[in-house]
């Protein structure tokens, strides 16, 4: 790795730093004792912020990660016979390492997609057998907002799958790790697209959006996932010092950090998108929505690139890469690498 | 609430603050990008401390909290039909929420004990029946040290329970949400109690003694708890930046920090029971040993103290009540209390 | 072993042969093709048997076997983060090897007994906590109908367990894999005694009492237990070829077979208690109020006594022994191994 | 249903009745006690009789029905954090209510295949990610043999699988629920295509070859697959009075029974197969290898057969049904379904 900083680049947005109003947030919580385990005055204004974003029936839980905010989410909207049913892409079900199988004994109805998108004539080819007690019943769908492959659904297509959920019987979850990006990508509040449009409930991503550690699940329809709090602490996800975790996802919902973090990390992937579209050979894979550009590069060119700048490999028979941009991504970054992968195709195919 | 900073009192150590060195370190921390998931310096540098206190086979896995650890290591130790034995007053049977049974399908068998403290005798109440499909197989014994109780293990003690484990073929794993109180009141490392004591795996705390927030798995004999980096993923306990929580660790063992604040803890638990141990009425109720004292008082002289301190009854029946001490108890927090609790008694009883 | 029928004794019932009524049922359900899993004419006669014996309310659910029974009924009575109370000796505890937890996530409060029975003062020890995340939430109590330490519940007994459950808003359960002799040894009917003393749900036995293989979960109140179809499959207790499993249970319930077989076991086991409890330095530990006797033996008496007929040591310490008695004791195997009893002791101690 | 015997056609093999040496057997086994939980004579006998028919290092676990045979089996090959690699048409994916996920912890990686067949490089698409803690670890295939399509693996094909495998580092498992059909079929004993290909456990089949109710967890490769007594109990699959299951298997095992049952259910699919081809508008969909046909009919076909004659439809949006065969289908039914087949299609598109 040649290079000064050698973790910088576009490997993930949980590469990313902590931002300073987050570092602030947490200092100011540090002061001398304070209840444990939520029954803090952070927690309680955390609170409020949900309710302001998401409307005032939502119950915000905090958690430490993702995985555990999708694990005790989907709990709470299942039955112990239920299933979930989500793309076969999902984090869920490719990235968590078995968590809601080996932790939650959750199935999962996996569905094939070729942008990460599920839509209701998708959801149905899983979710079907409805009282056949050989079929693992059916008894939420989750999709991820933005996906895992960087594309965003729209309001509309939100609400055609919740609507055609509901009508199965289902409930409905959205794997927000990055809701923030998705809502800025859609000129939104959050509530546009989860709440008002019939989502049950969302993980909340923090810590790919500037924090340190921190997401929550949050509750939009009581009914539809009752016992969170009593799973959070079953599912190892209850933090003693919670108002540490709060103080975080505060600093977020407060004075539009969750929208100018997401806005940057966003421009910075179109801005990476309109400098290597133009470079010959590469090729922009989907339709870059949010903060990742996923392209087809020369193997050898990649694994070039790979040693000046860190980045995944997203698909190595395809050849497909994932570039990840952050709140803390700067154009310089992005110039220097578009100037990377430009050189190296130009040296390799010239 | 009459008190002025009014969560000030003896409920809890994670009622504390993050201390002021582990505070500067999660700033040192947040230095531009760095890896996911631990392959970061900082990380590393944890790993290196945790052999130098350990040993040199020991393994740290950071996890988001004690019953993390504690559900991560007991899966690691035991085979899917083995079961776990433990005192009944253990945190892992009566605080977890269930985890272990919920999240892991851990049997744990319980054994009613006096001081929290197991023994050999005590554990063959429950390890037998090797061999027997009908009893769920003994496959590990986990300790609490310090105990739930506020008592201590002496190598020993420690010592004679693993070998009686061993022989039984059984795994052995402490539960070290409070291992520094434990080794500040013993005057010794961690190591003498531990690994030289054949202990397989540990909890080890740092929440309690002035983390944020951070716990880690340590691992002693690499043979008796395999999987424990596939098992952290799969128990949502793996921070995707996790330098923020080795961050944490490492300022606890390094420069005496975590002896500074356990000694201190301990210290302000001893003078509080030198205080009110000479207070007419109250009764001490088993040996203080590291930074826990309980107490029997009146019914209603803990109710108005209570009005004044943060503290939790124990055990109602028995009018038996728990004052924990932490990094951050000032002599003066245990001079006021222990008047109140004179003032109060000697009005009750005067 | 120096018998001529070397496994003829008193280890358990489940060593007893299928009585000759429920081998003709077997065979008359075998009549060329019909429908799997439950659609079958003989399940359905055996559902208006249920309902005829327990109450128009009763569903039941034919399962493989005791197991199989509790952890199905366990599931249905419990949200993912609620508690199983019951007794320490209990079915359930000590003899499943963990199927509750391993395969179920159930967490059990066990409470130590002298009796094997519970009662609203012994559930108080363990069903607290509601409300509290930290305690698995108390969701159902189990109680053994006659118990593994061959007591018996009254009605009132059960009844005040029942309205003390509900009033904590927890269901109610019981494993009947001896129902037949509790009934019968309380003479009365199975409804008098579950579903009227406010029992939820039941598993009713059968394979000790001379069916070849088959139990039921029996719904009493269909609203504390929903989705037992479901969890039956899901818990791997659905039959395929149904009818033959119904085909015993609906045996057991028609002319009386039920009442037949176990008051004959009951009767055989108060002649055994006759007997023995004659011969000097035979001590019977409990009252003998269904089909086992439990007693205290010089160990060199249990061990020659051991060689000649089959039974379990239940109590290696205590010296304590079970006898179990079945259908088809007779009056010869308990005269025969009464004077075995007195000759040995008379042996040993002349 | 205008059908005097209504339930006769081809549903499932599991609708048919119970052979009368299996009858016998049961009824011989029936004298007087003998050990519960497989401590018996008959017991013994079969675990003989399936090494002469697997090999002398084959253990039998007989068990209750196919799901239980799976979810003991492969929980015993993989560990904790371990998942298992099927075809999306596994039984053990869509028909068993989540038993894998929900009673096991255990995840599918599922794969899509036109035949139901897995190959080694259908296996490469979701066997990867060795080592990644985010990814399920790929611990055993199950390949299920005569598949749920009705297709065959040749010994060479599965010899290619478990090389494959095992050169993963995998585990290897026969869903045996057909595997009389599958033996039948391929002209070999069962060692050949099992033992002798490399396959280190297998779920073997008996009630839909002719027993009342009874399968056996084989296993062929001990070191594969450790704990199948353990887990046979936890997973609530021990029968206690085992004797009657085991002489069920032990009466398949011998006189050639098995071979009889399944040559026969074969042969009569590949009767159907030939009068159904013959008729114009009768698609069969895939070879017809085992028992099993399927083909494509018109909808309103379909549904007129389906009043006279009990099958199941498959893929309702293919219009593709299913006509399973079992030992007691005759010719008889064979010819009168073919000729209501012609006739209807004949009716309706004449």
């Amino acid at each position: 790795m040649t290079n000064a900083e050698p973790w910088r680049g576009f490997a993930s947005d949980n590469y990313a730093a902590v931002h300073p109003e987050v570092m602030e947030a947490i200092a100011r919580a540090n002061t001398g004792h304070d209840a444990a385990y939520g029954d803090d005055a952070v927690t309680a204004r955390l609170s409020d912020a949900v309710k302001d974003h998401f409307g005032s029936r939502a119950e915000a839980f905090p958690v430490f990660n993702g995985t555990g905010a999708n694990v005790v989410a989907l709990q709470a909207m299942t039955r112990r016979w239920e299933a979930v049913v989500c793309a076969a892409s999902a984090h869920v079900n490719v990235d968590e390492g078995g968590a809601p199988e080996h932790g939650a004994g959750l199935k999962l109805w996996t569905i094939p997609t070729t942008d990460g998108k599920l839509t209701p004539e998708l959801i149905d080819t899983q979710a079907w057998g409805f009282g056949d007690v050989h079929r693992a019943q059916p008894g939420a769908v989750t999709i991820t907002q933005s996906t895992e492959l960087g594309t965003l659904y729209s309001v509309e297509e939100i609400t055609a799958i919740t609507s055609h959920a509901h009508r199965l019987g289902m409930h409905t979850h959205v794997d927000g790790a990055r809701l923030s990006n998705a809502a800025a990508a859609l000129g939104t509040g959050f509530r546009a697209f989860t709440t008002d449009a019939g989502v049950d409930a969302v993980s909340f991503g923090g810590t790919k959006n500037g924090l340190m550690l921190g997401e929550a699940v949050v509750v939009l329809n009581p009914e539809a996932a009752p016992g969170v709090d009593f799973l959070r602490k079953s599912s190892m996800q209850l933090a003693s010092k919670m108002r540490f975790v709060s103080a975080q996802l505060l600093a977020l919902l407060s004075d539009g950090l969750w929208l100018r973090n997401a806005s940057h990390a966003n421009d910075m992937a179109a801005l990476l998108e309109a400098r290597v579209s133009t470079v010959a050979g590469v090729q922009i894979v989907r339709p870059r929505q949010a903060n990742a550009v996923f392209a087809i590069l020369p193997a050898d060119v990649t694994e070039r690139l790979q040693q000046q700048f860190r980045f995944y490999t997203w698909d190595q028979s395809a050849g497909e890469v994932r570039w990840m941009c952050s709140w803390d991504t700067t154009e310089d970054d992005v110039e220097r690498f578009s100037a990377a992968v430009a050189a190296e195709m130009s040296a390799a195919y010239a």
